[in-house]
């Protein structure tokens, strides 16, 4: 099975809430990982991104699509 | 500085790699963390997850939005 | 009209369910229709897609816009 | 294999087009389907939908992953 | 023509740049308007946003979607 | 503090509602501001864009992040 992102983080359920229609689930990373982001690269280059320097990732956590074998 | 989404990764840059448009950046996370995801009830149940639960998390690269101070 | 969207599909509506803040409808496609994806070029070469592959195409229904005449 | 979203479509690939950092790729809908939309209650009560309203279902192809067995 | 979304820009193209597969464009808004968000409760109240309170809304480009008519 | 999105606005919190996962919140935007789309250079052609054409911009409420101070 091979999926078409860049980001694929094992994980294990930590907890679960529920509404009507939507639900908040919570994870613990089980495996240090890396991550991928796709930008402009003129938004590239206001950061002025090199190797080494310390970002914060901010991810909604809609765009967080779960997958259970 | 506070953000208006559940997710949020320390991470150091790791490579850049730029085209005219968009470029692609990598990281390797520096912490280990703990992810949240939104999703429908009725995905929720069909998943049917529970704590405990082994999932991935898959993130297409675009919704990942890197911070730097 | 035009949109700046690759995915445009003709529907019907079947069902709406509603909650203070957000709703879920669901529909029937009324016409067979084609879909694109875009995606890292390095996702592409990890699926190796080529014509005639068969896969499936997984959206989130938070990233679906009915548009109503 | 389970995947926390609504819409799961059954595809075959028709063309691939790269450039370094993004590409796209064109799909066949190899089965009719049933798609579903999370929207606010607000924007579904101003687009007034019921069962039979016939309605156009935009999607941009970034948001489109595609998995491969 | 109703659309599923909250938000809704009059704006003017004012540069326009393209690649082989992904195109930049810019536009100059020309009404003042009104934006909305939605967040999971969660991070509402990690954010503890009350009427009268500034912020900044952060939009990826990819988000936006043009409608020509 | 620098973000990795072309879309900055400036705004203030006009109203707030809320459910037990998710939020609704409405904004007024306290400065005119400029936009940036990114599309397939396929939607872009569809769309014959070039400066001065006029525009509506869709986004919906699920892709506006409030940062706060």
């Amino acid at each position: 099975m091979k999926y078409g992102a860049r980001n694929k983080v094992n994980a294990k359920v930590k907890s679960v809430k529920s509404d009507g229609i939507m639900s908040l689930v919570k994870f613990d990373v089980t495996s240090p990982s890396e991550m991928a982001s796709v930008l402009t690269t003129e938004s590239l280059e206001d950061l002025d991104l090199k190797p080494g320097d310390k970002v914060e990732l901010i991810i909604k956590a809609i765009h967080v699509l779960p997958i259970k074998q």
